[in-house]
């Protein structure tokens, strides 16, 4: 309360119990409650992460009734692939522009959850299985959309990786990979980017609601992280409103029955709710309608033209170009040979999930239409497949192939069905009929490039080796068929890189026996190891790795220069276009810390930069690695820590294509817990003080004839049992040791100390 | 205290408090307290899995001193690999009758915790990485040393995985695997063959020390399981004496300072620890002194001869013959030809492990002068490197090269370094100086068998392809030479079968990322996946699969037939001989549940049979599935449940080569929890009364023209809003159902039923 400021403790004081109870749930669907006598308005919230989706009428949360028309921009699955934060900047821009011109207060965006597994269905909403990626993204997106004075809601708060049961299931990790991987990504978004709601997910972590989850909610959220804002709930999302009050979630949505408004009063009255706490929810929405006062000020509109223009450059920025033999891209527009473009995709976009985030684009372009329009060449079309259906077609196959035979190159368009909210992926293959088609055409006609569009990764294994060319267009947007026409015929050069590993197997992947669990519960047994962590740390082969991505450019590393200072490392690094395109280049910085005494990923993502160079052009990059993000979480301490020592830095355009290395050293944080009757024989002795002490008490005893001191003293003695605590040793028979002494040896090391 | 004999009784009331107290711990290093006016005698408890560590003087537990000489029977880690209780038995008795010789009331063994990592430094003295198995023959250990009246001590209870840290780590393990995996083969020898005593380990499971936890030792052990023995803490295992004891910690062994009965004594003068409590650990400790006494009659002796003789039977049956490329093995004695045995495991065995399990052997035998004897041609022998050198030394290597040159076959002895009780391993790799030896012979000469000599797997990737022949002899005691020579000569067929997979490479072994912890934890993240049950369910390659080991003849399988009934299922198989030898099968019967409602590894062994077949012979093979082996534990009802449905069951010579496979339908338990509020969408139209009265419901709302009804009822909508709670679907506005609706359903449904 103490940041509240007078007008709101006046409207506070102004209101009722039942208004103050009103305050804090939804008036419908999508709109709070206003309290017109004490001018508190209500606020329109829409779904949108990448578009906004305003429903004219109220009653629909998953995406089956039409919204009003808004620019599809691409999902976060391709926008990731830019690792363009200042690109993602302008597309929250761009998004809070559009939410502002709709009346809508807070936008409920971005999904920021790691992809734990490729099967979440959901993973097309969100940005990477690296968190570090994730926050800086993230943060950019919050920053464009609340700079049009819109909220953004940071969702979904936490640990929410799948579908399956989402409502009930407990997502059962450890500290680290909670705080390490699962929060790192809302906590750099909350304290770099202070959005102004965060959304709580369905789901339990380790066996509590989100939504009832004080600890998060408050804790680590308000308490560790600075959050200001209000914490909103996923829709329907409330188990117990009083509980879920108290533990800090300020507004149910949408409205309830009233009931849970009721139980507020009832629970203020009968004393088991702190009106304090009420209040506290209350500052917070009526802080959040002042922050989000531009969005209702009605006069604002946006440039349609040029937010499409702006999903165009984000579409082209977002392809992966995965495999790129022989130099197949980008073809010629001006080659006299014939084109064939086979796959509905092409005719058909598939640029966008199902569910909560679907939106009524303001206009849509194919691919098929921009190759043409592109292509000097004769362009034929064979559709290949019906979109919905698994099973081969004979017929459009046989078409197809007839197709590819005829000409001189084949563009195939393939991808996943339908990725939804509300149900995760069963397996990782194209669809049968994409598979079928996908051998008839390259039998036809091997020189084919493959361009594919799919919200979660696709196997590759098995056919990308026949293919000389392969595109990653995930979901592209309104505006992905031109943009995948750009790259094709190398009007735009590709830069994108994967945020996510594509395995070789689904078997490989790191949940892939824990996923999505049973009864209710699903144990994160993979820990730290998600992702690239994973695949590295075992020394798995994968498809493509994490952070790669091929340019119609080459780029040289040189000069890598590391420096620490209190605040983390500074990497500096030369980069120079050494081909013949203008091209942006995506540096990497991984680190990690061999010797390390606790559990570390083979290498972590902790820095990168986007980079635009014209041929011949060096730059020296500079990429800053924050103390923050380079410290882990010490289980036993409760806090993140520095770890000190030797920290590898390795530098290059993908988790494995590291191109210069280096080490720097880091003091770290002191952790060392103080020796005592707990600590092992070998702890005693490798300790600079304690270590002698123990060892001149041990041979004091040995000398006096105790074989028992004599075995302790020994190396081979201390091998069997260096890992008992002195207490233990002290209870042997014939112990050299009591328990005095070593409490007294311990006393004597910290009064040295 | 049901079950307490009169003459205890009378005993116990007889007993002042300090006795009783004292009757609870050690009187030094092995004995326990006699009270003499009260005819309660002292016991002797010495170590030994796999020989009688009887030591002459008492301080020292982990082996530095030598012991009295017993037979050294190969350890567990060789034992286990013949898969024959039979056999497993026969040694049970002989280590019975050589403790009983040496007036030991207890024998401490067998040890039969889950090799859940290959680095675990004590691996050598455990079974197998799989339940069953190590419940079959854990059990066969127990009756045969328990037949001589000494008592078998089962350890170490519970999920005592690693040496590294292991009086402070906790073992944080989920139920299922904590029951399916580490706490099966406990249960099945506890239940099957009653051991006097359970060991409790040193480390903590779930954040509780194994010595404290009333939930292990007292609520499953004895409440569950129906043990009623005594349970004995490791040697230094008691953490806190009152609470251990309280929780069902008998006897702490050794002898403490004295303080620790005391603190008995005072905790029940105090009214902290109810005097019964006492009592009954005393009337245990009293029960098995009865049970004990013909080990204390001091008129017994053994065979030494036997006793070698069946040391040498068992060896033989362990060795497994992983490869045999063109039937290089067996060698003919009577060949003309030149030898050449190179390794100093030849000369000097590497017989056995170190720690608390080291026996002082009453005869050692070495290969080479087997060897020797049993061929007609010259022998040649180098040494090659020198135990406990790990880097390769040119001049050893040299020579031996110039030996495998000169000679037409060698068999080259390779292996571990020692390990031991106290410390885990590093790595799976055979030690440097081997590996430079191998190469400099296979160079050299490559008619090279390979015989292997370790307590821990090695890795095999890399080099065994070279090798025509390779024999996997592991640790085989003190006649493991001759054994060698018999089955390189053909005098014994090689029969053992691998009870731990041989994986490709450490990093694909499943606790690879968490193993050994950090800070005092290790997470169990691989839950059931251990062993196959991982490398199968993630189809992963594997060097040599669990169940593996080649024959000098070869098998047949025919005939499958299944029969179930309420107490599991009846495997039939016809197994044939159908070579020219007689010699042993061990058949193999894995299950697996397709479809089912949990998380299941592909495959999980649930019986086997050793079947001995002189050429052409058949056998009808039975192997009996119990029920309880087929059960799994459901976390949340809190008890074992068998899942009906259509059971795979696979019959074979490994986990990976399955002969003949059926399939046999079980009734299975009702676990289908009651429909409730919190019940989902799904959950409630998938159940046969639920569905249609909910259908109906949301049938005549639609038609009165609620559309969040029409969206319930649609395919799209269930897809997206299924995995809800109907509980929360109410809570939406427009919600076509009440809670009042829901409650009225569910009592509609339970009422039908």
């Amino acid at each position: 309360m103490a940041t509240l400021p007078e007008s709101h403790a006046a409207k506070l004081a102004s209101l009722s119990l039942e208004e103050k109870a009103s305050l804090t749930s939804g008036a419908d669907f999508w709109n709070t409650k206003a309290v017109r006598g004490a001018n508190v308005p209500a606020m329109l919230l829409t779904d949108g992460p990448h578009g906004v989706r305003r429903q004219a009428e109220g009653d629909d949360h998953v995406g089956l009734n039409a919204s009003v028309p808004a620019t599809c921009f691409p999902p976060a699955v391709a926008l990731s692939s830019t690792w363009d934060p200042e690109l993602l900047g302008r597309i929250g821009d761009a998004l809070g522009k559009e939410a502002r011109a709709g009346g809508v207060s807070v936008l409920l965006g971005p999904g920021i959850n790691i992809k734990r597994s490729p099967l979440g269905g959901r993973n097309f909403e969100y940005l990477s299985e690296d968190p570090v990626l994730t926050g800086e993204l993230g943060a950019a997106l919050v920053r464009g959309i609340q700079s049009q004075g819109v909220g953004a809601s940071l969702k979904h708060f936490a640990v929410n990786n799948q579908e399956n049961d989402r409502l009930r299931v407990s997502a059962d990790v450890d500290p680290r990979p909670l705080r390490e991987i699962y929060l790192r990504g809302f906590q750099k978004v909350v304290t770099a980017a202070e959005p102004w709601t965060v959304m709580c997910s369905y789901n339990r972590i380790n066996g509590v609601y989100a939504s009832e989850d004080r600890w998060l909610l408050t804790d680590v959220l308000r308490g560790e992280w600075g959050f200001t804002g209000v914490v909103v709930s996923d829709w329907g999302a409330v188990n117990d409103r009083v509980k879920g009050l108290a533990a800090g979630l300020d507004l149910e949505m949408p409205a309830g029955s009233g009931a849970t408004d009721a139980q507020i009063v009832e629970a203020v009255k009968g004393g088991t709710l702190d009106e304090a706490v009420l209040d506290r929810a209350v500052a917070r929405v009526l802080k959040l309608a002042d922050r989000t006062m531009p969005a209702r000020d009605g006069g604002s509109a946006y440039d349609v033209d040029a937010h499409h223009e702006l999903a165009l450059e984000a579409a082209r920025r977002s392809i992966v170009l995965l495999k790129n033999e022989g130099g197949f891209l980008p073809l010629d527009p001006k080659a006299a040979g014939s084109l064939a473009v086979i796959g509905e995709y092409a005719r058909t976009p598939r640029y966008q999930g199902g569910g909560s985030s679907l939106v009524n684009p303001t206009r849509l372009e194919n691919a098929l239409d921009a190759i043409v329009a592109a292509a000097s060449a004769s362009v034929a079309f064979a559709p290949g497949y019906r979109p919905g259906e698994d099973a081969p077609d004979a017929e459009l196959i046989s078409e197809a192939a007839e197709a590819a035979t005829a000409a001189d190159t084949v563009i195939l368009f393939l991808g996943s069905e339908l990725e939804s909210e509300g149900y995760d992926r069963t397996g990782i293959d194209l669809p049968a009929a994409h598979r079928a088609l996908l051998a008839a055409v390259l039998d036809a006609n091997p020189r084919t490039a493959v361009v594919l569009s799919n919200g979660g990764v696709v196997a590759t294994e098995g056919w990308d080796e026949r293919v000389p060319a392969l595109l990653e267009g995930w979901l592209l947007g309104q505006a992905g068929g031109p943009a995948t026409a750009d790259v094709l015929f190398g009007r735009a050069n590709p830069s994108g890189r994967l945020a996510e590993t594509i395995p070789a197997r689904l078997q490989d992947t790191p949940a892939y026996l824990d996923f999505p669990g049973e009864l209710s519960h699903v144990r994160y047994g993979e820990g730290l190891f998600v992702g690239y962590r994973h695949y590295d740390s075992r020394e798995l082969e994968v498809a493509y790795p994490f952070g790669h991505g091929l340019s119609y450019t080459t780029f040289a590393y040189e000069n890598l220069a590391l420096s620490a200072d209190d605040g983390g490392i500074t990497v500096s690094v030369d980069v120079t276009n050494t081909g013949g395109r203008g091209g942006h280049e995506v540096v990497q910085a991984y680190t990690s810390l061999p010797g390390s005494a606790f559990a570390r990923p083979r290498r972590e993502l902790k820095g990168f930069a986007v980079v635009r160079l014209e041929p011949g052009q060096t730059a020296t990059t500079s990429i800053r690695l924050d103390r923050d993000d380079l410290a882990i979480y010490h289980p036993a301490l409760g806090r993140w820590i520095l770890e000190g020592g030797d920290y590898a830095v390795e530098v290059g355009a993908s988790s494995r294509d590291l191109r210069q290395a280096a080490v720097v050293r880091l003091a770290g944080d002191d952790v060392t817990a103080p020796l005592s009757a707990e600590s092992t024989l070998v702890e005693w002795l490798a300790h600079p003080a304690g270590g002698p002490a123990l060892s001149a008490v041990l041979h004091e005893a040995a000398a006096a004839g105790s074989r028992f001191a004599t075995l302790l003293a020994e190396p081979e003695g201390r091998a069997l049992i260096g890992s008992f605590p002195l207490a233990r040793l002290a209870a042997f028979p014939g112990s050299p040791l009591t328990r005095e002494d070593i409490d007294r040896l311990a006393k004597g090391v910290e009064d040295a100390q």
